[in-house]
This record gives C-alpha cells, structure tokens and sequence, in this order.
C-alpha cells in the first residue's frame, strides 16, 4: 500500500488510497495577489496569519506555503522570505506544510529549518529540474510532487504525461528515493478550452495509481478556469478525481461547496470510517444556503441583506461569503 | 456504441456512454407520499400535474410514472389508474416517460397507450419476473430496466449482483431483445448503513459497462438514507457514478444541488459540448445561496426569513425550499 508521509512537529498524516482525500490549501501563495505580495515584502505577515488560521479552521489536511513574489531576481530574495512565512505559519498551526518554491536555494533554505516531513512541491521532468531537487529530496528524507512536464512543455497526449511521471519516478529511485514519497500531477488543463481535459486526467490518474502505484495531486481550480459558476465545476471534479483514484489536491479549503463535495466522496470512497466525520460536520446542518455547510467556519463578516435567522444565520453568512 | 433510445410522441433520447447523464425524474409516484395516493384514488391529478412540469422545466430527461397507490389488489385497480395517470402525463409534456410499476397487467395496459418508445421499469433476475416481463418488452419493443437481485434476494457480494445482470440481459437476448435495450439497475444501498456501498456500485457500474456493455441506472437517492445533508451526499454520488459510467439515474430533479452536480459532471465527462448547457444555465449566476443555480425553477413560494434582494432573490427562493 502506497503511503506517503507527510508531518508537523507534532501531527502525522498519511497520504494513501485508504486515506481520507488530502486537503493541501492554497491560499498562502502571493501569485497573483499583489495586496499580499506588497505586504510580505515589507515584512506585514498578518495576511498570511488569517490564511494560516482560516485554512485550518476550515479543515485543510496541509498548507502549502509559496512566498514567491517577484519575478524580479527571485533567486537573492525568495529563500530568506520563504524561511520567514515557513517559520510564522508553522509557529500557527500544527498542520503539516508544503513547500513550494520554483527557487531551488529557497527549498533548501526552507527545508533546512522546516520541522517535521514537509511535502516538497515541486519537481518537473526536466533535466535541470531533476538534477537540481531530487538530491535535496533524498538529502531531507521527504516526498516531493512531480509535475508530469519537461523541456517539451505540458503534451496534450496523456500518454507522454504518463510517461514522464514515470521518468520522474524511476529517476527518483536511482536517487534512493522510494516512488511512495513521489506524489504526481498529472496536470489539470481547463475543460472550457480543452473538452477532452477531464476524460484525460482520469484516465491519467487511474493510470498512476494502478500501473505506477503513486498518490497524486493536482490544483484543482484549473479545471474551471473561465467558466461561470466555477464552485460547481470544481464540486463535481473533486468527487471525479477521487474516484478515478487521486489522493491529494492543491485547492482553497475556505469555499464551502469544495470541502462538501471532498467530504461527501470521502463518505463513498469509503474513508470517512461509519460516516462519522460526515455526521459530524452536518449533523445539524440548518442549510439556510442549500449546499452551504452550517458547521463550516465563517471568518468573513456578512455581506447582502441577509437579516437574523437564529440558527440559520451561520450558513446564511458563509453563502455569502462564498458567493462574494 | 450502445445506444438506448426512449421517446415519446416528438421527442426521441439516447442514453448512452457519449451522451448527457439521463434524468430520471421520480416524483409521479404515490408511495411514501399519501396525500398524492388520496388523491390519486379520488382521481385528483393536480399533484400529478403539477410534478410533471415542474420535474420538466427543472431539466429532467424523462418521467417516471407510477400509480401503486395501495398494496390492497393492485392487480384490479392499477391497470387503470396507470393509464390514466401517463395519459395525462404524456398530454402534458413531450418527455420520454418510464412505465413503473410491479404489476404485468398495468405495464401492458400502459403499452397499449402509451406514445413513442417509453422505458418499462422494470423486471427482476426473478424467474417468474422474467418470464412476465420480457415478453411484453420484445412485443412492444421497448427497453427495459433491469434490477439485479433474484428469487434469493439483493446479494451482498457484487460479483453475484453482476452475475444477475448478466442473467438477465442474456434470458433477454433469447428473447430477441438486444442488450442495448436493457439499462440495468445494479442496486445501490445506503452508505450509512453498509460503509461498501459506494465502492461497490463504482466497480459494478465498471463491470457493467466495459464486460456487458450496457447502460445503467439506479434509484440514486437510496445512497444517503439515513444521513444528514443527504444533499450533499447525493451531490457527491452524482459525478462519483458518473465518472464510473452510469449513464441514467432515477431521481428528484427538482433539487437544485443534484441537478448542478449533473450538469458539471456532464461537462467533466465531455457529453457537454463546449460546456454549452453549462454555460446556458450559470452564465447568469448570482449566487444568492452559493451552490445553487439561479437559473432553475422556483416553483415553491418562498419559506424562511429572507426579504427581497433583488437580482439575489430567486436563487435564496430555491435554497429555501431545497432546504425544507
């Protein structure tokens, strides 16, 4: 059985086939956030905090941290920024983290004061890319996520997607690093532009867990890029993937309708032991919002007209917050 | 390619596996539902009528139609009520619409009139069932759904469940009915109760399509009973047999939350050409309660505290009521 380590200083978690769906949240990674980018680069880590805290409270199993924010000569700048938000946010949560650095010096630096097995995110099936990670992967003992690309680019054939996760893997052991602690992405491309990219990725996934026995990762929220109501694509994904055999993914765990639905399969796949975080989650469940969990956190103050409703109000607000 | 076409007297729809998950819409059916019985045998269709639209604009495929309304000698009086009930309903709306009931004289009585190709629902892996049953089908030549248990009852193992499939579609063959014509229903039990549940319809629904090669339905709701939110379990079901090649469901359209999970299924598996009807329904959406389409029907007045917010106010209409 495929188990892939990953902890804290003080909490283990396995990823595997047996395993509830493993939650990395997203949100601490300033690509595409400049508020947040302009914030950690004057040192201001209060956003990072709340993304730490809402995370967690939301139910994340992990937290990827990025601290990428410039493109500007990142390699001077990124690995004393990376250490410092790895440092904040594992002071925060107990959650075990993701590294996630295009800068090698900034892994490194990161993976030298990161405490417990942090995942390390990521590698590709480049060459230089290979050479440069995986002797820091084997060096720190910790799994890795291989991005199913190389020096070609991202094929549009799963066959060469397949087929370069495999190079990644079997590199990987000649490295002496089991293919347990190589977590694949297969690379989720958007439906709206490729309608062929969600029959791709679950044959790609069925693939890696029967032939190359992998666990597996994506980000998610790819798959909607431009289309309308994306919460709903990405709620009917989720329960995709994780049937099609995917262990893990790189999402926002804050949207209520995405942990749902990452709830609701676990219960079907069979690892959400007698359904009893399931029960617990929505065993009072006053669906003010239909689809809205009323015992999921609602950090953000309300927005609309929604009045009072006793015990409805909690979901009501997370709706909105949802919709917002 | 197998291919089950159903219509009625204009409309003609093919379920198969390159198609748009079929839409079963269940609410023409007396059991469990008293009221609708009372009303029925005083020959008050108004439910009738009213669920015969409602399940029609909320985007059903097609109707199920049913008349058990008592256990007291239905072979007398079920003939009859049956017929009444599809002619109206087939007056009403141009749906495909599916015959069910558990007595043989009303399913033939039903042919008789009944417009198009309807589905007959259903026959049994039972000999007496069999022998009723599929003679009516190839004589009529319509399809017909198949449910997977016998004269021992519904197996806990799904290999015997296959077995009975596999029964049934060849006692059809001899018959001279193509298995393209027999959608067979691989039972799903409630999660809550057997934790298997899910797995096992996932490796069924596999089996059925790639070793028998037929398509398949199942009375969806069945998997949540027992659990809170079971909204969100049947939402999570939805892509979960979907992704494993279910092709039709017997279900409530009328829920926003089930019938979203559809229409982005449908465009994760690529029966959504250009994510058309996606876009066509969400492109609009302005999720009052997030997770629910504003674009559905709202046919039930509106419960619960929230007051008028313009734009917002059809879509919280609809999560009231889903909610109630």
């Amino acid at each position: 059985m495929t188990r892939t380590i990953v902890a804290s200083a003080t909490r283990e978690i396995v990823i595997g086939f047996d395993q509830p769906f493993c939650v990395i949240g997203e949100r601490i990674n300033p690509t595409g956030r400049k508020k947040l980018a302009a914030e950690m680069i004057e040192g201001n880590f209060e956003t990072v905090k709340k993304d730490a805290l809402e995370q967690a409270a939301a139910g994340a199993t992990m937290l990827d941290v990025n601290a990428g924010v410039t493109a500007v000569d990142p390699n001077a700048t990124e690995p004393a920024l990376l250490v410092q938000t790895l440092e904040i946010v594992q002071g925060l949560v107990s959650l075990p983290l993701s590294i996630d650095s295009s800068v090698t010096g900034a892994i490194e630096a990161a993976l030298k004061v990161a405490k417990g097995r942090p995942l390390v995110n990521s590698v590709t099936g480049e060459e230089e890319k290979l050479e440069a990670i995986l002797p820091l992967i084997k060096k720190y003992n910790v799994p890795v996520v291989a991005i199913s690309n190389d020096e070609t680019g991202i094929s549009m054939d799963p066959d060469v997607r397949f087929a370069v996760a495999k190079k990644i893997v079997e590199r990987a052991m000649d490295y002496g690093i089991k293919p347990e602690d190589v977590v694949v992405d297969p690379l989720v491309m958007p439906i709206g532009a490729l309608g062929d990219a969600g029959r791709q990725v679950f044959a790609l996934l069925r693939r890696l867990r029967e032939e190359l026995k992998v666990n597996t990762t994506c980000g998610l929220s790819n798959i909607s890029f431009g289309l309308p109501h994306r919460h709903g694509i990405n709620g009917a994904f989720i329960p995709m993937v994780i049937g099609a055999g995917m262990t893990s993914a790189i999402m926002n765990p804050c949207r209520p309708q995405e942990m749902e639905a990452v709830r609701g399969a676990n219960v079907l796949a069979g690892t959400d032991k007698d359904c009893m975080n399931w029960i617990k989650t929505y065993k009072d469940y006053k669906p003010a919002a239909a689809g809205q969990p009323a015992a999921a956190p609602a950090a953000a103050p309300a927005e609309g007209a929604g009045g009072s409703n006793g015990g409805r109000r909690r979901g009501g607000r997370e709706a909105r917050r949802a919709a917002g």
